[in-house]
């Protein structure tokens, strides 16, 4: 175990102490222990004061002495769950609440959790703290110095879970690290961390107001701000909070479907004509997912040609329909991504939604990573038209930092979630509450219960203001173009496109000194494709930062750099460069 | 803000203090504070100790006094992140780290947040305690006293922020309560909230290996073990976490899709012919909805007859699907539910097996809220046949007391979700990584990024043992039958169905003494029906208990007790009867 933080508070004062091992006994008086002077002493003395309380020998005691006891105490008992030295070796969970005398080692240990996770969260803004310590899998499973990942048949005791705790976190990776830029989410945001303590705390459900009567209002007023935010007359429409962009995405094409074709809800797709599904070759595989998935099959999710920069050609679009058209299928959807994974690329949404108005399609917008830069006055403008999208998906647990899961789906035309997945189940949603059931959310979901996923979000809207947003969103966008402006003609680097990134990505090739005179052909772009892996399996070794790569169309492997970390800073930027090179120099 | 504990530590002692504010200064000496003996008096002692210790005074002061001074300091310096006078109304999220200095009113927040927390869990068990301070959707939204759900523009203090805290968890349910028999998802295990709050902390995403390697594995260790529970050989297979048991049960609809009719994932459902699945009539509406989204059609979920104790009659299963296919339907799947939402039925898996091995059928076993009896020598045997199941749901965040979410769905076949979901978006998951990429398990989700629901889950299971979690059953079970052996001849009670329940589940009517001679017909039917919801409603202003009632098939409102709950107890469950009695007596 680690260190136990002592404090006052002998467990004697306390009616609940058959687990806790008291402290140390002080074998002597105030002057005896004050002597002493070790790191414990502390602790010894007001464990003695409290213990000659509790025998209630104050009576014995004169002058200062027994008003500093008196004061001691006091101070104690005030903070009645300061953390004493607990011996957790002989505590199960067993012996917590709701067991009898269980308050006290429940506090215990909690506050042993809770320290662990807090030197956790300094560590992490601590740049001499490595961004992961990697094992492979192998290794883990094999189990790492006590730490057994098997479970078994008898308990273990608490304190082997606290070195559990320790462990885990130990041998995982500190994704809010200045140095972590592997995903799109990335960042520990500390009042989104408070906000997801709470809700899991208040561990309860979304599907009724009954059950989460803050929780779902905080749901339906921040959907409205974000509707205003999109554009949405007054904010008008609908929404939920789905477990992922890609359940956001799905809900997308559901919904589509049941306004043009509501009889396939009951029927199935036979009851449709084929219908088919248009979104941009960059796009997150999710859409092609959801046709998979809802029945329409990949080969009619049709995929649109972009331009240099990842972006769709409008006149792709509206060839593709006239094709689908001519061939007898039923255009139905079009997914216009605002912010792709690699690229970070902005479909052009105003000319999309001409084609959409104009061939009587549903227009999708999918801004779960670029749906953030609503919030920045500077950058909005790259979401021009979404406005006129029938749907949007938006996950604050990307680009505003808010911790995962936290994705919201948003509707124009209010009421048709409650059509398209209704299924009046009455004996979960019961019509005759005392309440206004309009509010009871379960039945609008493909989900019955649901995940808190609001109030973390929420509370980080209160605390920073949508100001906040939107100043994290422009010193993202600034770190990003620093990075751009620092590499673009850099030796040793080649963007994967041309000009500066609409988002944070930015996307390029390092080209080891041994590469560099190489001539352009096969060979060079077997070995290229080798460089991003290997300097990335170094990265992860050294532990020092993790960037992301990838292939795409055919683009052999390249760097996607991408900011949403507010940890992040200018010489962090400045470090994986160096990081790069230094690994990659002899490639 | 609410009384902010005291202790040691002045800020002045530590570098970061820019945005905290000192403690109230002690006017005068050790001696003189100490005649005050006020609550505050040992935190001042403290400072005033401090202070004069940071302005290097020490050499000043001389004897005890002197040593006394060092031991607090000691004593104060091992806890550097204790709690100290904070005042939260000048500082804002923008102070927090990453901020400069930042680490001091970090550590002060997330203490003063921690303490929200454990002082809410400790009265959460406490029975005095009430279970929800109710109020109507439009009181909140009005504003309760300084409550304010409205976002702005500008950032809130961290006061502010940790006042909506409290009052987030004033205004809520206590789901932990002992007497919160609402839901299938209740009580708060202290364990299973410290696994939460890590997880939080860690907020990671379990798509690869890559940046969850711990999780990763754990999912995977406790899935196999799940599957050794089912009785599958050497737990071999496959399976997910999940958001929820609904998502769970659409898997297993979409992967008995692409067992029989692969090409439906390209093609689409018009690749296939007409196909049915099969549900009991009292099973959960997920199964229909699955239906309905994925392209089958509401119609095409074929409701099955179930007998007085609502399990399903496997003949009216054989007959359906004779039915079916002399139409030229085609059968695919059949859900057998254990243990159902509001009988808690368990259907009769052995035979239903049967009749889906003559017919080649999948069966899918839901054991969203039943599955937890696989972990009780005792009550496992009413999932007899399990083992057959080709999937099988189990939501450990129902009756084995795990927070929300934690919903595993389990596939017999190894590779199959794979191949059913997988879009190989090789710029998500590289092939040409370091480690062994069969542990990234993105591309068998039909999520992308996937909250890390295992983690709670994991630590519960090594905190308690199996053998914890079957005696967390068994007692829940025996409780049961403690309230069912309680009411089924008392005077004024009614059983929706004879006999002992087979899960916690008890369903009954309370009927008023003024009703008690009314003669059975359509006027008591319909009084009968408004008595549990006025109950109900009465219950919840009064704050004191919860419990669930729905009316099913023609059977008027009924309750429906269902005890998950470790903290509950008998005397639970008498206060449960007494207050319907109390509520319901002039009604």
């Amino acid at each position: 175990m680690a260190a136990s933080s002592s404090s006052s508070c002998d467990p004697q004062l306390d009616p609940n102490t058959a687990n806790v091992r008291p402290p140390p006994a002080a074998g002597d008086g105030w002057y005896g222990v004050a002597h002493g002077c070790t790191r414990k002493l502390g602790m010894k003395i007001c464990g003695f004061l409290q213990k000659n309380n509790s025998l209630d020998e104050k009576g014995r005691m004169v002058g200062a002495f027994s008003q500093k006891q008196q004061l001691v105490s006091e101070l104690s008992d005030r903070e009645h769950f300061r953390r004493t030295e607990t011996d957790f070796s002989n505590l199960f969970a067993r012996d917590l609440l709701p067991a009898k005398n269980g308050e006290e080692p429940t506090m215990q240990f909690l506050l042993e959790v809770m320290d662990i996770l807090t030197t956790y969260v300094r560590k992490t803004f601590d740049r001499s703290t490595k961004v992961l310590d990697f094992h492979h899998p192998h290794q883990l499973l094999e189990g790492m110095e006590g730490f057994n990942l098997e479970l078994s048949d008898q308990p273990e005791s608490l304190e082997q879970i606290l070195v559990d705790c320790r462990d885990t976190l130990k041998y995982g990776v500190r994704t809010g690290h200045p140095r972590f830029f592997n995903q799109l989410s990335t960042g520990l945001d500390i009042i989104g961390l408070a906000g997801e303590w709470l809700t899991s705390t208040a561990n309860t459900n979304m599907f009724t107001y009954e059950i989460a009567p803050v929780f779902v209002l905080m749901e339906q007023l921040t959907l409205k701000k974000m509707r205003e935010m999109i554009g949405w007359p007054n904010g008008e429409g609908d929404g939920l909070f789905s477990p992922g962009g890609a359940i956001s995405n799905m809900y997308s094409v559901m919904i589509a479907r049941y306004k043009y074709f509501p009889e396939v809800k009951t029927k199935g797709m036979s009851a449709a004509p084929r219908l088919v599904l248009f979104t941009s070759e960059h796009s997150h595989y999710s859409i092609t997912k959801a046709g998979a998935a809802l029945g329409f099959g990949k080969e009619n999710v049709i995929l649109l040609s972009t331009d240099e920069r990842g972006r769709v050609i409008p006149a792709d679009l509206e060839a593709k329909i006239i094709d689908a058209k001519q061939k007898g299928y039923v255009p139905l959807f079009v997914n216009a991504t605002a912010g792709t994974t690699v690229y970070g690329a902005f479909d052009p949404i105003n000319d999309i939604a001409d084609i959409c108005e104009k061939y009587n399609l549903w227009l999708h917008v999918d801004g779960a990573w670029g749906g953030g830069l609503l919030m920045s006055r500077k950058h909005r403008h790259k979401l021009n038209g979404v406005h006129r999208a029938n749907s949007v998906t938006w996950n604050p647990h990307k680009m505003m930092g808010v911790p995962l899961q936290c994705s919201a789906i948003l509707v124009r035309e209010k009421g048709i979630l409650q059509g398209c997945n209704s299924m009046c189940a009455g004996y979960l949603f019961q019509p005759d509450k005392q309440y206004d059931v309009t509010y009871d959310t379960g039945d609008k979901a493909i989900q019955c219960g649901r995940h808190v996923d609001i109030f973390k979000f929420w509370l980080m809207w209160k605390a920073k203001g949508t100001v906040g947003f939107e100043q994290h969103i422009d010193r993202c966008l600034e770190l990003s173009e620093y990075l751009y402006n620092k590499i673009k003609n850099r030796p040793g680097y080649e963007m994967v496109f041309q000009g500066e990134p609409q988002h944070t990505n930015v996307c390029f090739w390092y080209i080891p000194p041994g590469m560099r005179n190489m001539p352009h052909g096969e060979e060079r772009r077997e070995r290229l494709h080798k460089v991003a892996p290997k300097i990335k399996a170094m990265m992860m070794e050294a532990g020092t930062t993790m960037v992301g790569y990838q292939p795409q169309g055919n683009k052999v492997n390249f760097f996607r750099m991408v900011i949403s970390n507010h940890a992040a800073t200018r010489s962090d930027i400045d470090f994986l460069i160096d990081e790069i090179e230094r690994l990659g120099h002899d490639l």
